[in-house]
């Protein structure tokens, strides 16, 4: 098809939206990537590559298939900030070579990017924006609009400045056209301007746009400067990274959202976390051998083992993702924390009564054994309510420590309370041993 | 303070963002709340309102307090669509009965968009949207677009509609005010418009938004009539719901986000999904019982249940929680499934071989009997593989039955892991008794 007719592939081609053109670009194989790099003007070459935002891993390849002339090209009509990302998944001599061949400017402004640390307000910024000064008319900022609109991008909230570049005010274009041309901006603008710094945390960031329903938020930096803003769709792409994260750690597979073309590459990234958990599994099934004299005396304990481990797993696991998710959406503020776990004890004796009444009276009915169904019944209300309690003391300790709280993935927090739960069991059928005989 | 001087109150008051208007309200106790209604004109609450989506289990007692006359009038002055959610929660009768004493044509717009189905793009779309004629020029759509902008939820889409109400184009205000006064609106229009039908899932519109890059996707009928806008800040509240459902579900809590004011109202949503694992977990011990004269012979089997278990269910989650991701991005397409089921079989027979290795050369090492090393990793091998194809088939079949897949939650899968494990495990202990005794 494309290689019969250049004007009339290129003519559907363009029908298409650039995210389209992606996805069809990214199906191609090789010759016909090389193919289209001669087909489209880096400019449009500009344009598809925005739109793999899906696909960072392929970013170093296919940059390293182009011409570096072309791709250099092609980075400079990128807005900066996708140019940043691409560019950072390279190593630092290939960037800088990259950057030598680029336009001054524009070289500049990205490799400034480059330089905020991974997950700040800085390295999601972008430099495009539309800044005014409020002696600025309602005329003459739409003049100045219909110049930059090409470049920035979004235009729907004007920065204003001073002359030192501090933030002092903003306006959206829809107060804009709403007024007479010969205002005055200082007249117009919104004097109480909500902005993010450049070292605030992507997390937070996105937080507040939500919250506020903003639709794009100005970073200053610590002098209060005007240097870049985020737009909402980079937002949108921060939340569904940060949740699927969030989800990879409970379910303990590293990244649970890249394509894996197969079984091999599955698997090299769930055996780390398997092996971490064999080994800690091992020193359940050591903690058992402790008791294994009651065990031999005993036989049926074993087969409550699982039931038990299981419970407190489950439990543990409750409790972790709310803690989680709490830390997420910002409400674990640090004076609460004893007030939480307080919470979460009694959420663990409650749960723990009913399922420890429950377990007691079916294996009573089941086994006909009365003390057996105590000591289980007793060890389920007891572990349920550690198990609740270190699900929840785990993350926010660990939040307050600024560790990322969902590292406490769901199997960690199983494991641990595997082993507490065996303890109690085994511990107190060791006690009672004479009721069991 | 407030009670003082409601002038000083009122200025001070809307200096804040509404979204902080609105957190301010929430923390307010009833009778500062009913000085509040009294000071605030109906407009300036329903800014308040509809800045409280983040407690939605508060509309209802919150407008029962109001007077209804201020409660209707309030919801006339709200985006219909947020006004449609808050109706949502009342009963049919208390509905209905706001509704009469609405304006009748707000009233009917709100009742139409209550009558689409929840979670679909109609349900949480807004009627306010602005609509032109192919035929107008950029300087009659500017003057249009002057007197809407009050009302509109965005102006920066403008949607262009023939004589039947069918959309034909779509114009952002950035094209618009880039071209001269004259120019005709079916000159500069993208007649390529992307839309969304009022049936479609709200999570395929959250997605098409996202990867298109849309601030709003405007909302069709069967007869492809534009009918509403969906914009991008409802899209942001679609997708944070989504994604905090999916992992409430790999937790089995019911829901991981609203708050619990104490520890009765959290133990409630946790206990039923720990009822039903408890009694799952009762046909695991009889599963075990079944294998009571193994066990008496070799105690230390006993040893190894919850590894074994254990690592069953921690594989299955990972398989569980790739195969629910895959499917929410929209890449679990039929045709596919049974390559998928292939290469996690592999990658289960992969970790399976590497992790039995590790558990036998273990076992060998520390207990020096050779043939439970040699058990336990053969039962790791294949209950490895077994669980992780299980993982990814369950919700696979589910996604293809039309269940949400992500209700096959995690504590799920690992009871029933858990019980395939323990069948692999003492089934093989029995068959090789000899060789362990």
């Amino acid at each position: 098809l494309r290689e019969n007719n250049v004007e009339e592939f290129r003519s559907l081609f363009f029908e298409l939206h650039p995210y389209d053109q992606a996805k069809f670009f990214l199906k191609l194989d090789q010759p016909d990537r090389m193919l289209l790099y001669q087909i489209l003007s880096p400019e449009e070459m500009a344009n598809v590559f925005e739109n793999i935002r899906d696909d960072k891993n392929r970013y170093k390849s296919l940059l390293e298939e182009m011409h570096p002339a072309f791709a250099a090209k092609m980075m400079e009509y990128m807005y900066a900030d996708d140019a940043a990302d691409v560019l950072s998944e390279l190593t630092k001599e290939k960037i800088s070579s990259y950057l030598t061949i680029m336009d001054a400017q524009t070289a500049k402004s990205i490799s400034e990017l480059l330089d905020y640390e991974q997950f700040t307000a800085g390295s999601i910024m972008t430099t495009e924006f539309v800044a005014i000064n409020a002696n600025y008319t309602v005329q003459s900022t739409m003049d100045l609009l219909r110049k930059e609109a090409p470049d920035a991008e979004t235009i729907y909230y004007l920065y204003v400045i001073d002359e030192e570049k501090h933030l002092v005010g903003v306006l959206s274009l829809r107060d804009l056209i709403v007024h007479e041309d010969d205002t005055l901006i200082a007249d117009i603008m919104k004097k109480k301007v909500y902005s993010v710094s450049v070292a605030d945390d992507q997390e937070e960031v996105a937080r507040k746009m939500k919250d506020y329903n903003f639709l794009a938020l100005p970073v200053v930096d610590f002098q209060h400067r005007l240097v870049g803003i985020i737009t909402v769709d980079d937002i949108i792409d921060v939340l569904d990274e940060e949740a699927s994260d969030d989800y990879s750690k409970l379910a303990a597979v590293s990244d649970v959202d890249s394509y894996d073309p197969n079984a091999v590459s599955a698997a090299k990234k769930r055996l780390p976390w398997l092996i971490i958990l064999l080994f800690l599994g091992m020193f359940t099934a050591g903690l058992i051998g402790q008791f294994e004299e009651t065990l031999n005396k005993v036989a049926t304990l074993a087969l409550f083992i699982p039931l038990i481990a299981g419970m407190a797993g489950n439990t543990g696991t409750q409790a972790l993702a709310v803690a989680v998710r709490r830390i997420a959406t910002g409400e674990g503020t640090s004076e609460r924390v004893w007030k939480i776990i307080l919470k979460e004890a009694g959420t663990g004796l409650i749960t723990g009564t009913v399922c420890g009444i429950v377990v007691a009276l079916t294996i009573f009915i089941w086994k006909q054994k009365f003390f057996l169904g105590l000591l289980v019944g007793l060890s389920i209300l007891s572990t349920l309510t550690v198990a609740t309690i270190a699900g929840a003391f785990v993350p926010l300790v660990m939040h307050r420590l600024r560790i990322d709280p969902a590292v406490a993935s769901g199997p960690f927090i199983t494991t641990i309370n595997d082993m507490i739960s065996i303890l109690i069991y085994f511990g107190m059928a060791t006690l009672f041993m004479n009721y069991l005989l």
